[in-house]
């Protein structure tokens, strides 16, 4: 009998299965078309087997039976559950490896349920080569039977030390949801690694060669983390057709696969300030403008400034704090919101391995928790960064503007902290203005309640 | 007979009601409790008939019968159809006046429909006062029977010259859609606002009547507008109970109803950059975080730069046609997604009086388009703007930066101004890191397609 079943096998699907039969679990797999499964037979890979029909492959496995599905998200997913569901009996288990939403597996795991199939969301972080080589995972729904899956999960995930990067999370799409605003803070980091790039290349005229070094003095301090080491490669690269570097012969137009998006969407569903992680995805949208860009090419004046490398590090060190902080605030609200009870230490701990955003600031993250801190506002290295980088952060948005070159995510994490920083935002204006045309009312700063002012002298 | 029904009492309902009888026609009024139709009625207002039931008020209407809806956005609009359709025959009209949201109204439209009741879905803008002196109307629904309704709506309707702010704006939410834009406009305005008062005050060190004489000269340039007007009068009031500015004693937190949230929430559904709308409603969230701002007062290093009035004026200029331009965008773009078809001239004609955003502004738009401009991006006047003030936005937000002045509507304006206009936003960089990690692909600059780098020499 096989201990699994994984249907689906694009690379994600392929190296998940792989990864779980090079730990020991005899594998089962199926895909749509059966070409591709012969393809993976092929290699005699231990531990697989492959098979042409979907029904074969479940009556292949152990009670109870568990079904990993790593198909494109969306409605494929809940056509492969409508095909399996008749195919399970109670107790059996259903997970979803893919980028579901998670309002999608709240009501997919109720749907199950109500067959008596267990249901899982699967957060699964780490690309291709985390797939196969232990990737970060993020498993949600119901806790009473969650021991029947780690064993699995637990063995195939990443390890940091001795911890595997892998922890239950919470009910229903609390995993889907972590995993979600795990790629919102990776679009930022990313965007942040992108404007540090435009800083020392059009600020500081620096080669790529140049900045992959100073990056490489980085990795020896607080910012190290998978994206820069990926940066610094993908900066020394060079194009196999013309012997240039590569990043050089990439075109400036950034896609995306929609999670940053969701998180954004969430975030302000949430009311929650992500302002970080939101002009990250609209960055993205913004390299997309191609037509907008020929047309007003070098409209904005230009200066030069040269800035320290020392400023940037602090700069990019302070905001990448912002940006995880944006990120586990959003967990901190929806943990609330939805009641999943979201343990932000242990979320903390397995993204240090396996996954895109695996930063040593994670660490910091971990022990702010484990001190009893109940936001990471109130960490006292948190606030230390926060008082000696500012100005630095500060220099780096006027070297962009000097400079007339766009960096979104460290000009938006200056305004959040200005945000919080100044005494005075304005909004008593805008309260004076809501109550004049709309009755809205308005607070006082001298007492409580709401009252609205009598402007009947300006009619 | 009544020529039409409006149900919901509150003042905005109320004064809707007042608005037609006022033109003439007679009005059965319902309101939920009673009690306000009594008090209505004592006030004998000509045209005004009040009824205990609702079946009566019905029952009181002349074929086809026309009821205007204005109760609270939400469930009690689906609970109040749900009660009107029995007594309501095939052919009759039923409006929703309120600030729906532009899907809810897609699907009662499509309810409504099937039953053979004509939907509409009516955005009204202009607070209390618009609504009973003449608010801007944006009706949505079926176009085959709005002939029965503009009589009305055209007659209530603010007018600018002959113009009444009431057209036919498209399909079932178009409406809906366009009033909460219209608000999401209007929240950028409104902080721009903020931001300039608060650049007088803070850096400038004016008192709240020396920017208020600004503004007034504001007033006889292209900026002027029912914003600017209504700023200055709150700038000049003064406190009943204190004689203070009554702008000093208001409390630093701005409310929110929710359609700028939405706003920015469809325009990240839209893939479209509307940052200085996000920004806004961003910003008066901030306000809301009363704890971490003590915690945090003043950790923002601080200078202080005086700015001229003109570089104000002109950053503010611009700075409002960009959030005008990001509404505009979204209108267009909704109308190539939804097929709605919307007139965008027609559009700004509409504002141009009656509702918030009014503005001279709103006549530039309509020339744009008049002239057959297909984007206010081409249009010369915006270009001209562009090319002759960004150097004191920049300003601007430089001098916000050395105050420790949050500004964050002027600096994404700044911002998105800067992504246009750079050659380089730092995407190649992006795409090189995804195609490292994911095998997402990039495109190149030497030729067309996607392609995916071997990295294997990294691993």
């Amino acid at each position: 009998m096989n201990n699994i079943g994984v249907i689906g096998m694009g690379v994600m699907g392929r190296n998940i299965a792989f990864n779980m039969a090079n730990h020991g679990f005899k594998v089962g797999i199926f895909n749509r078309t059966y070409r591709v499964t012969q393809e993976i037979m092929e290699k005699h890979v231990q531990n697989i087997e492959g098979y042409e029909h979907l029904e074969d492959m479940i009556a292949s496995l152990e009670s109870p039976k568990k079904v990993f599905l790593m198909v494109p998200a969306g409605e494929v997913v809940d056509y492969m559950i409508d095909t399996i569901l008749p195919l399970l009996s109670e107790g059996d288990i259903l997970m979803d490896g893919g980028n579901s939403f998670f309002e999608d597996t709240n009501r997919r795991h109720d749907k199950c349920e109500s067959y008596g199939i267990h249901y899982y969301g699967v957060g699964v972080s780490g690309g291709e080569e985390g797939a196969l080589k232990g990737p970060s995972i993020m498993p949600g729904g119901d806790i009473a039977h969650y021991g029947e899956i780690a064993p699995i999960l637990e063995s195939i995930a990443a390890h940091k030390e001795d911890d595997a990067c892998c922890c239950y999370i919470g009910p229903k799409g609390a995993g889907h949801y972590v995993k979600m605003v795990h790629n919102g803070i990776e679009y930022a980091d990313m965007q942040l690694l992108a404007e540090v790039y435009l800083i020392f290349k059009y600020v500081n005229q620096c080669t790529n060669s140049e900045i992959a070094d100073i990056l490489e003095q980085w990795q020896q301090r607080d910012v190290s983390s998978y994206l820069v080491d990926i940066t610094i490669k993908v900066l020394r690269e060079k194009d196999h057709a013309t012997d240039a570097d590569l990043i050089d012969v990439i075109l400036d137009v950034a896609g995306n696969k929609g999670t940053g998006r969701w998180t954004s969407i969430e975030a302000l569903r949430q009311e929650y300030n992500a302002s970080l992680l939101t002009s990250a995805y609209q960055a993205r949208i913004m390299s997309n403008q191609l037509k907008l860009r020929e047309t007003f090419k070098d409209v904005v004046d230009t200066g030069f400034t040269r800035i320290s490398s020392e400023d940037v590090y602090k700069a990019y060190a302070l905001s990448k704090t912002l940006a995880f902080m944006q990120g586990f605030g959003l967990y901190q609200d929806a943990s609330e919101r939805y009641g999943w009870n979201l343990n932000l230490e242990k979320i903390a701990s397995i993204f240090r391995a396996g996954c895109i955003i695996q930063a040593k600031l994670l660490q910091e993250i971990m022990s702010c928790y484990a001190s009893g801190y109940a936001s990471l506002w109130d960490y006292p290295r948190v606030k230390e960064r926060i008082i000696l980088n500012n100005s630095a952060l500060k220099n780096v948005v006027v070297a962009g503007l000097n400079g007339a070159l766009a960096l979104p995510v460290f000009t938006n994490a200056m305004l959040y902290l200005t945000q919080i920083s100044t005494g005075h935002l304005g909004a008593n204006l805008i309260q004076g203005q809501r109550d004049y045309f709309g009755a809205h009312t308005y607070q006082r700063v001298d007492k409580e309640g709401f009252e609205h002012h009598d402007w009947s002298n300006n009619d």
